[in-house]
């Protein structure tokens, strides 16, 4: 399925970014720039091709309805799942919301989260009167999955872990979690947003129930991300919001609802957003998931390497951390970081990264961040070292 | 405020549409087609300007940050209220579900709705669970306030109502429906979807308490909608969703929340729709909603006249309506006229607007309907005009 784009033509990928020239964006783990075939893709919705979905009877509404479905279908098989299981959402927060608010309370009402959680997967939980117990990581920032075996009972609903930390960046080992989920009857739940961006994601060989991605950090629009859920699932689970699109019929008496997905997207939908998701989805696909993977775990480790041999520089997560590199300068508060690289034309993430629990359990408030993408290579890695080194000099 | 373009240049307005050249739009009710200057900030924020925002610590992050609240600021500024008041949606639907869903419960559970409103302000208030009752329509169709106010009763906690209905165009007396509203101590809120994009809208004068209304109808994205309350209710209710950006401090125990707007703008917001939503505004606000009401009143005045002249063609709503023309072809079903009124170059919506209890009311499956917009002028209407009498030569 994957084209013969070559990861390793790093120039070539990066002047596909219109916004980044002459700048070191290292902070495509809270959202990616956007590759120029999928700005193209979102005028031209706008500029040539724009009507309503679903609605309309002539031609143009017909056609823009093929290409909202066409989204649906490319999102859902670049994860491995199936069109009439993926549900358009705000984004991946509102899709563990739906999650959260619409699955049948059926006795049942505990969730298992883990400590390095997005706030994203621990408030929706709370919100909807989940109990929650938090699987512990391991000493390399990792998921602990001997404990959350051990922690599982068949009281929890519910597992909803990360597939990959927006901290640490660490990888699930997404199968076994599955397993242990099952083995209590419970559904797995994963946060992809940080994975399916940066590694093969396949729904079926998982074995999950429940997986949530957003479209900005996949180099897509913004407003835009899918829930991916077992039909079976989706079809027990009531409606999620009332309005045009997700009925059947309505009565002021009585109200029939639409089968999933569209019981689950109430109103006109992010038309474009989905055509732009479209294009974020090929153009991902023409370079491969697996040479992302690879690219970006090549970098980690020549960052990881480049910030430990400039000393006094603290490092989070494992080796082989997926695209994302937590750290701290010794003495230095990681804002303070951040101020400086951004005067070195660098930018980087620092702060609690919607993760206050997990910086609870480092035991520091906040830490500096650099998060690769496609476009990053050896220059980003090179300007982030020289500015760590002119924070050194104005903090020595 | 409004800047001096004339409304009556129509050629010029028109030009400012690239998706409309050689065709007949008259489906701004369902989507309004976009200005270049709106293409024009979507894109320039994708290419240019990209950054997510309240949360880099570098400028460009800050710059956008500021983008996107000068996008709310401008959002509740053409509806007369405070930025602080306005929290940005999906789209309407989803701001009258989120009302719906977090109004705290006071023990009134009922609301008050019209025979004509749009499944958004229906279906919401079923799964809430509110207790529904229908206000009647007048002969002309409008909503009936004088048998709102013999309706109305302490057992109501909300009366929500369109501002202007999507099917018939009548404009609401929406400052008597607020007193009607208060005289219970019930909260008025409006659906101004259709109001919004046609009409001047001053949530003060009016006196209502909460406001929707859409993006994508009013020259924006897709993908963004608003909901303006007022300060001490937004204050009063619950979170709605969970996740990044609407937290204070998040722990496994007990999180606690940021203050409106924030507390219901969960996880990364639809950065670029406001923005160019906020492109939309200064649009709109450029001709003025003065000129856009008078310039659509007028071709509603002229449509529904070229239709009564051509025979056989049945109108429905009040004579006065905005920008909105519901009509029937006798003896000929709506699809059939859309679908050669579509051969002809004229699109046009048939079916049943997502009001399938109007329908009902109105004793027909579906209708057909023309509704105007800034770039809309005669041609349209001759056009309209040609397609009906072909529709008549061909089911003669």
């Amino acid at each position: 399925m994957n084209a013969p784009v070559q990861i390793n033509s790093a120039l070539s990928v990066r002047d596909q970014f219109p916004a980044i020239r002459d700048w070191h964006y290292l902070d495509s783990a809270v959202s990616a720039q956007k590759p120029q075939a999928v700005i193209d893709a979102i005028t031209k919705a706008y500029a040539q091709d724009y009507a309503s979905v679903h609605r309309g009877i002539y031609q143009r509404s017909a056609t823009m309805t093929e290409a909202y479905e066409a989204a649906r279908t490319s999102a859902a098989n670049l994860i491995g799942g199936e069109p009439s299981e993926l549900v358009f959402t705000r984004g991946a927060t509102e899709a563990i919301n739906l999650v959260a608010q619409c699955l049948p309370k059926m006795g049942r009402r505990r969730v298992l989260l883990s400590a390095l959680e997005h706030h994203s997967n621990i408030v929706p939980w709370q919100l909807a009167g989940f109990q929650v117990d938090v699987c512990p990581l391991t000493e390399d920032g990792r998921i602990d999955l001997d404990a959350a075996a051990a922690m599982i009972s068949d009281q929890h609903q519910v597992v909803a872990f990360a597939h990959v930390s927006n901290v640490l960046g660490s990888i699930l080992d997404a199968k076994r979690a599955a397993e242990i989920a099952h083995s209590v009857d419970a559904y797995l739940l994963l946060d992809g947003c940080q994975a399916v961006p940066r590694l093969p994601v396949d729904v079926a060989e998982i074995g999950c129930d429940f997986y949530a991605f957003s479209g900005h950090k996949l180099y897509g629009p913004t407003g835009i991300g899918a829930l991916w859920g077992r039909s079976d699932l989706l079809d027990a689970m009531p409606p999620y919001q009332g309005g045009g699109a997700m009925i059947d019929k309505v009565t002021f008496e009585q109200t029939t609802y639409a089968p999933p997905p569209q019981r689950f997207e109430a109103g006109t939908p992010h038309i474009v957003g989905a055509i732009g998701l479209h294009a974020a989805v090929d153009w991902v696909r023409a370079i491969g998931t697996d040479a992302l993977h690879a690219h970006e775990s090549a970098l980690v480790a020549e960052c990881r390497s480049a910030l430990a041999g400039i000393g006094g520089v603290t490092l989070y997560g494992p080796e082989d951390s997926a695209g994302i590199v937590s750290f701290n300068v010794d003495g230095v508060h990681p804002h303070d970081v951040g101020t400086i690289l951004d005067d070195a034309g660098v930018a980087i993430r620092a702060g609690h990264h919607c993760a206050q629990p997990l910086m609870e359990l480092l035991g520091v408030g906040a830490t500096c961040r650099a998060s690769f993408a496609a476009h990053s290579d050896s220059s980003d890695i090179k300007a982030l070292v020289r500015g760590l080194q002119q924070v050194k000099r104005i903090f020595a």
